[in-house]
């Protein structure tokens, strides 16, 4: 047992020991929408918008971004699950911002390890060997934040699958004061 | 400004105005692993397995599934930010038990409004028109709960991106308890 499954564990017992009429919830959304965000540890989506267990789905995957993965999520949340309403949310200081398909796929190449960043940059001290598999894969990262989320809220708003008159909003969340601000 | 909007803005400027030292979190996670999970309303990582902000990057989508854009992330987790351990969870009565391609694909050739489900299953009574875009969408369904988290764990760790030694643990999250179980 890892240290961190051993923590995972210990909490859980705590929660599930409280659960109380959680047992009941409905699997549809009771608020209707969807929230697409960031993987970022220091965002809570729940805490920073202020959700509670069977309010609402969220989908989150590094940078919040509106991926083909993302729009399946999002249109079973709509098609079958009742969502009326999608909200988008990048965040300030993203690591998607840190890096290109270029370095990534460079990085990945060198080793699997983990690289580190300084002021000059992604560095590989990893032993290898690496893989090409990178070089396949549309990293999705961005360097104009409040562009990614436009890009984002464009892509779902002109999916086939959604209909047009679903409201999709767009919003940054800042990490240095935990305030949403909207873009679109 | 939608009913939704204002409520999560409330929620919102509650959270910013007691965030304290969240401040100060640094991007990479603080405890080091990530958790891919299901978009499900009635989960929430944080609270069912005891994570504070900046502790762990969390992944989401429509089943929790190990599908290309998770492992996307869960590769950038790793290798940019230092995640050495990945938590697989899915969850009893999962929506993705519920249809197939065959149905959504249908259901979505019909319309783009919100089905209904009984006892005879999945009912489309929106008024068109549809899309034939669903048909090229492998919208991640699963028979079987336990294999769907054998199957993602297996995925995650055949990943060419992924080191062979990087531990991946699947779990299936009890909503009627709260409680994780462990899969393999």
């Amino acid at each position: 047992m890892s240290e961190n499954l051993d923590k995972i564990l210990q909490a859980n017992a705590a929660y599930a020991a409280e659960f109380g009429d959680k047992a009941n919830l409905a699997m549809p959304p009771a608020r209707g929408f969807a929230v697409l965000t960031c993987m970022d540890a220091r965002l809570d989506p729940a805490k920073f918008a202020g959700l509670a267990e069977g309010d609402a789905h969220v989908i989150r995957n590094a940078g919040g971004r509106a991926s083909d993965d993302a729009i399946r999520s999002l249109v079973i949340s709509h098609k079958l699950l009742g969502t009326q309403e999608f909200f988008i949310v990048h965040h300030t200081d993203c690591g998607m911002e840190t890096f290109t398909d270029d370095i990534m796929r460079g990085l990945l190449r060198q080793s699997l390890d983990t690289a580190t960043i300084d002021e000059n940059g992604w560095r590989d001290t990893g032993a290898g060997p690496g893989t090409t598999e990178g070089d396949q894969v549309a990293w999705l990262t961005f360097t104009d934040l409040a562009q990614s989320v436009r890009d984002d809220v464009l892509r779902v708003k002109t999916s086939p699958m959604v209909p047009d008159d679903l409201p999709v909003r767009g919003f940054i969340y800042d990490c240095k004061s935990g305030r949403l601000e909207e873009v679109v």
